[in-house]
């Protein structure tokens, strides 16, 4: 059985590393893919958009996300099954929830409560370890679904907002959503949000960040620019991204995520 | 078998990556947990704190651990057998025996010193690829321990000292041990050090760190406190702690690894 | 079967993670060892020789590369069976090619062409993802290796030049290749480099980095220099390398890969 492991624990410290080895005390032979431990710390709607976005690619198994500000308060603790089947474990503080509505929705929610498929005692700041690894590699074990706690609601899931572009005539007002490590910006727009515009490849637009004024040209990848050109371009997930061809986007936008920027079509 | 790894080399490089190599071309059936490769640089003292946290969530098999500022020296390599019958590799530099004491203590000792278990030639600098992995590696192909070198005296192992706090009636002189990716910092503090006061949740203490003066609360976890209020709290490894919920305690007090911390209780 | 992965795609996002997805669900059997993902963006030269250095620790399988820097541009997709017969998997950028070099040339290439082994629809800038790690997995899973598109001549790969050192009777002028976590340089210099010269442990040697001047002793560890000693050693890999006794040679020479040093032997 496969879990699959997204958190923002980072690599530098030990929580990765002890969760995998609970998971492999209590189910030796399930097999983890590690889906990425960078989402910033807290940063509870940039893993959502990390697993959603990354949940096609990966086997169906048993899906352990851990991006947990609220942890040892009274956020619960979930185990959910999915309209496809699959298994989705992690708090219920809406990481889990555009992933799960990619696959069908929630079929059946659990809230983690059953000790005997937690570490005893839960510490009060790493339920990763103590309660959702766990949980996850019961599953992986053979455990039921329903004998981790009682069932919960969907309706009642904590849900958060993805937060949607301006779309005008001429001009759109859109967010930084994803920021990469080649400082690609990815927004939080799609093709069809240019559905009403005209945007062929080669065209100039232009962009506000921060005050500042920019060019980008649409292009279809990094290499159709000259080095150091702003491109703006659909990328790997779908979304449409700013980029510069061998550099860095975020840093000549000064643009973090979260940040806005105008675009500008009329030009 | 299970071998797990632990080391100072970061992900940055391929040291990590090559002992991987190193270790399935030996024991192609032996599978790799990483408990971290983030130890600062050399921090024998962070690593040794690290391993004996994390080896209870581990489990049973070959424990490869290497920090090792001695690599080249005439420092010893060293396959060890603990009172539970775990198997620890790594220097012979202190490393290795907080974690080994907790779980009954060296019960045989034996010198890497077998060409047959090692890479040849042996690098001067890369003992973790050459000499450590393979080690382990065969170790968990079956090799017997003794065949690995001739044994050591445990008593002639060489230990490090965990700095301890010095705890006055009203006032404790502690040491940041750990500072994390989320900026918390772990104390050479346990909750028995406090045995003689009195420090119920809410309490208020004042903190010395760097001549300035801060005010923490007692908490049970992060999401008791307001947003940037610096708390001090039992960590999941049983250890005293500072952090800031949704921001650094690290970066709020200065305070690095080995940084003096004093805590008045008077107050 | 063994999937190796190097990229320099970094562990912050989660590109590996989709990549080993990928793979798991293509070819549930394969194992992937991540040799690196810390390649400096974009720097094939530095991908080419971590890939050289570390293949021989490697079990034969599948060798899986990705630094693209050109990736959606009319750059060919690659993969190949070296002398030795293991299979190699990336960009036609000349990554590949030191590797296989040294594992007996270049025996058979295939370019990327076949459809039924990529995602369909190939993304124009992740082929990691779409294209090198489904071709990767359909080869462990035991597709044959000219089914995956038509061959191509072995004398039309690109290749990337290997800076040469120039070396004189008293002076040595040579280039940092790959910098690593610990600050220490590794350089383009090997010991036959030295042949000519007399260089026996404890010379010391005068350098010149960005105009100014160093000494360093040549040592055969860290460990044979006092704390902040500027050594001159053979790294693990056999190149000539500088490193500063639990410190940074990098730093204390300002020196980043690509760097020039420059290394007199007269005085």
């Amino acid at each position: 059985m496969i879990i699959t492991f997204l958190t923002d624990f980072g690599l530098q410290d030990d929580f990765v590393g002890a969760c995998h080895g609970v998971i492999a005390t209590i189910a030796p032979d399930a097999r983890v893919i590690d889906v990425t431990h960078g989402v910033r710390p807290g940063h509870v709607l940039q893993g959502a958009l990390v697993l959603a976005n990354t949940l096609p690619y990966m086997p169906a198994g048993i899906h352990l996300s851990v991006v947990d500000p609220g942890v040892g308060s009274g956020r619960r603790a979930l185990a959910l099954r999915d309209g496809q089947g699959r298994f989705h474990v992690g708090p219920d503080n809406g990481l889990l929830l555009p992933a799960v509505d990619a696959f069908g929705g929630v079929a059946q929610a659990h809230e983690l409560a059953n000790p005997d498929y937690s570490l005893q005692p839960v510490s009060r700041t790493f339920h990763g370890r103590d309660l959702f690894a766990p949980a996850a590699a019961h599953l992986a074990a053979g455990v039921a679904l329903e004998d981790l706690g009682p069932p919960v609601d969907p309706e009642a899931l904590v849900r958060i907002e993805i937060p949607e572009p301006e779309v005008g005539q001429n001009r759109i007002r859109a967010v930084a959503l994803v920021v990469d490590r080649f400082g690609n910006v990815a927004l939080n727009l799609k093709r069809e949000h240019l559905g009403q515009t005209e945007l062929a490849a080669g065209t100039r637009v232009e962009l506000v960040s921060r005050g500042e004024r920019f060019y980008a040209v649409f292009a279809r990848t990094f290499a159709d620019a000259p080095r150091g050109a702003l491109i703006f371009y659909e990328d790997s997930y779908g979304s449409l991204a700013l980029a510069v061809s061998r550099g860095s986007a975020a840093e000549l936008l000064r643009l973090e995520e979260g940040g806005e920027i105008v675009i500008d079509l009329a030009r």
